[in-house]
């Protein structure tokens, strides 16, 4: 029997841990999705390897690719289609990830940081109404970010725009895995947020009751545990939110004050904090003196755990 | 006898004090420039007919107008011509100054805030290869910026894109006129560096011996006396650059990892301080762990005082 056939893009976001992949048609459909350990440690070329074999397996199944897009966590070169610089993918700097692609999949192929990819995917799926400008933020154990400015991605000089997560909102502050202190990402990324709930445990554990029976024990604690304990009313947890919306404020506030955006879109495992992270953040940008560009944009929390892979499928189809 | 006419755009940039107009012919030439009191305090209709009284005279003198731009100090509503809201500019907010001025000039109008206007103005004036992606910030009384993307002006979702001398460099730090604290401008607005420079002295006035001679008495400080005592070896005057620098490097370094621009623009009269003010500046972004932004951001002084009408010009021309 002859298989019924279909268009699609290919997308493909990089973490630490896991490679999510999906098909994505024109319409930005998700037709065919897959979730692989990265093996970092296993080399770029077997990742292309293994990446490629998932899409062979897809064409069998009818897929017939208008092309794929490829999101990777670091300084991407998008132009030569590789990582300049990374530190979550250690090993994997300088490997010709378009080339090699483009040659096994006998398609066009897009790299792209994957906080753009996650951006625009978010920008695409999330946002009805297509406004002109928006700034996005991926809440994870880092923060980056993407900017969509006149309804197109922003990349800048080099490629590397958008680096929201290392934006100083504590001059001086707390130290941040990039080597600088009072960087966003150091108070909102996953290992900032339990770096304060574990030193408020410490200092007075009696008070984060609730939020210990939650996570079985403060070495286990996960920003799940946070929101989770937040909701029963644990005022650690509570604080602990309460000053990540702060410092994620501050950073807003700069962004909206230089861009003037319609939108700012937080995405990202985090964000299922909800109202617990988002009550500071609007009480903080209400109080702005700047009333127009304050009043205009939008603080929107999307929880869609597939933006990376869609968009970087969806940047794909921009190209 | 005939006149020689000729053909050029009307700039015209407010200031809080004074008003600079220009007529700038399509290459960029200067032809004619005039300088006169603001006199906010008279209104805004009585300031329309007075520079519309200038443009008169031009005309008779052969000018041929082609458009004519406006520079405004506060949050500017492009599209109707007006202010929604001005520190500087008391009582002349919601005053219809694009449909006064094209019904006197009989030209077409546009209105922008000034500082987009006098970083449009640097754009064209000062950076001969045109670079894609430039940050232009103005040092004054107070901090303005722009913001050149993709060789346009960004003007963000309500006009109001650029507000960088309020993004927070030092959060809860020294007050901004604009209200809040640890803006950038509460520390290299002009009132900033000159509070600093009074604190120093009021501190210990032996180690800026040169400097208040220079100034006639810290009563009379003024930023250029900063800049000639710090020349002359005065220890107070060098330490205010220094800090002031590095506090403009805090808010450069948030722009170049958001922004990714080729060109950081720094125009106003503080510029003069020239090498003091830059050096504390590229060590600091030189020190950026994010290597590929910060190695293509070149940082350029310019010291243009028509930047602001010239620019104000060539937006008509744009527009």
């Amino acid at each position: 029997v002859a298989i019924r056939t279909f268009k699609a893009f290919v997308g493909i976001d990089v973490g630490g841990t896991f490679t999510k992949m999906a098909a994505v048609t024109e319409a930005g459909r998700v037709r065919l999705e897959e979730k692989l350990p990265s093996q970092v440690e296993a080399g770029p070329a077997s990742f292309v390897d293994r990446v490629s074999g998932v899409v062979e397996r897809w064409i069998e199944q009818g897929l017939r690719p208008l092309g794929a897009g490829l999101g990777l966590a670091g300084d991407v070169d998008s132009r030569r289609g590789e990582l300049r610089f990374t530190p979550n993918l250690g090993g994997w700097d300088g490997f010709p990830f378009k080339r090699a692609l483009e040659r096994r999949l006998k398609t066009r192929v897009v790299v792209d940081n994957d906080a753009n990819a996650a951006v625009w995917g978010g920008y695409v799926a999330e946002l009805k109404r297509k406004p002109r400008d928006v700034v996005g933020i991926t809440l994870g154990t880092g923060v980056g970010g993407g900017l969509v400015l006149g309804g197109r991605l922003h990349r800048g000089a080099t490629g590397s725009a958008g680096e929201i997560g290392h934006t100083k909102v504590a001059p001086g502050g707390e130290l941040c895995h990039c080597g600088g202190r009072g960087c966003l990402e150091a108070y909102a990324g996953s290992y900032g947020i339990l770096r304060l709930a574990k030193r408020l445990l410490e200092k007075d554990g009696s008070r984060g009751r609730r939020l210990l029976e939650i996570s079985g024990g403060a070495d286990k604690l996960e920003p799940a545990h946070l929101s989770k304990a937040a909701d029963a009313g644990d005022p650690i947890a509570q604080e602990v939110w309460v000053e990540t919306g702060r410092k994620l404020a501050v950073g807003l506030e700069n962004l909206i004050l230089v861009l003037n955006p319609d939108v700012v879109l937080i995405l990202g495992g985090v964000s299922r904090a909800g109202r617990w992270l988002l009550d500071p953040i609007e009480a903080h940008l209400a109080a702005q003196p700047f009333r127009t560009a304050f009043s205009r944009a939008r603080v929107k929390m999307a929880d869609n755990p597939n933006a990376g892979c869609v968009g970087a499928a969806l940047l794909a189809k921009e190209a």
